[in-house]
């Protein structure tokens, strides 16, 4: 790696990595009231194994995910709407966190703090 | 579907959806073991909600976990040489079960019972 | 395997395994018109790739993508709704045929052909 | 987002973001050389959708996937040992370039250029 790569600018690399692992591998997965939960922290400590991440939280929304099952088959699959996620790496000393916002109706991943 | 598609085709065919999201969902995730458990219990509560599925059991292979895990990372991806795996479908009163066998070292998803 | 497990019934059951392994693969993959095309043919050639495949054929609706994208991003994430999906398997000179059914407005797997 | 957040920091965070959606997308593919072709165009096509993605190479690795096929199945599953990535992003007028790059035998994801 260049040493122009400051340790601010890798912390923001981890980030987007843990947040695009998370989604891409979790998005699709059958989930309903009952199993949301164990979803939640199996999410949480798989993404935590990766490196540079200090901690990870993930709530499912119990009314996003209410309105999204369907009554066919009472369960949905999992996408970013129906989840608040939040992720925080260190490198080097430098902490960051991004979290899923909602952006007029679609879940856009910001980092929402970067310090030295 | 076709009237000639008895119960027990429908059921073996549910047994092959069940097996097949599972591994293609959960395969890749980052799995460790301090989060193989939580991840076990998520892929078993997740497969479950899908329809005719009547419970699916994940055992994470402690040693084979051990093996797989390099020094450098202190974690692995989840692969079905990591894993037992049993799915129980039912159909109209036709119940089965398929697991994944070890066959001369991979892992192939078989039916193992299935009963009228 | 049992030997009570015909081949009609594994039949069943692989199709089963390449229509689960299909769709948790690619469900949420970024998907525009410009690369729907190269998306479903990659989606062909690997699935085809699985055991007793005989042949699979996936079509992405332009009419539905269209609907699906949004006008911010230009794109969106492939899910049942926007493809149509048939495979064949053929196990011992069985050969079937499932496909992806709209069902009441939902993407539903069934067995649509299963001759000796 | 906080206006300390600079364009650098933001087109890093969104290299991350491709590598590990590309990544968790697409690990446990079936590919085989037959198939190898159509994936790599389709994943490089697919991940070309995300915000801020002006390009994505992906090769993957003949010789490496050839030893990495085993003769009873003639495929293999997509994972990072077989394959060379590079991902190019703009935010702002801010260029980043990351990469896959062999560790000690192991895939990681470097920033390999960052131009303001």
């Amino acid at each position: 790696m260049p040493t122009t790569i400051d340790p601010a600018a890798r912390a923001c690399f981890e980030l987007g990595i843990k947040f695009g692992s998370l989604y891409h591998q979790f998005a699709g997965t059958p989930v309903s009231p009952t199993s949301a939960d164990a979803l939640a922290r199996a999410i949480e400590a798989s993404i935590e194994n990766q490196p540079y991440c200090t901690s990870v939280g993930v709530v499912i929304d119990e009314a996003a995910l209410a309105s999204a099952i369907d009554d066919i088959h009472g369960y949905t699959e999992l996408t970013g709407t129906l989840m608040d996620v939040r992720v925080e790496v260190e490198v080097e000393g430098v902490s960051a966190v991004a979290e899923l916002v909602d952006v007029e109706g679609y879940p856009e991943m910001q980092i929402t703090s970067l310090d030295a």
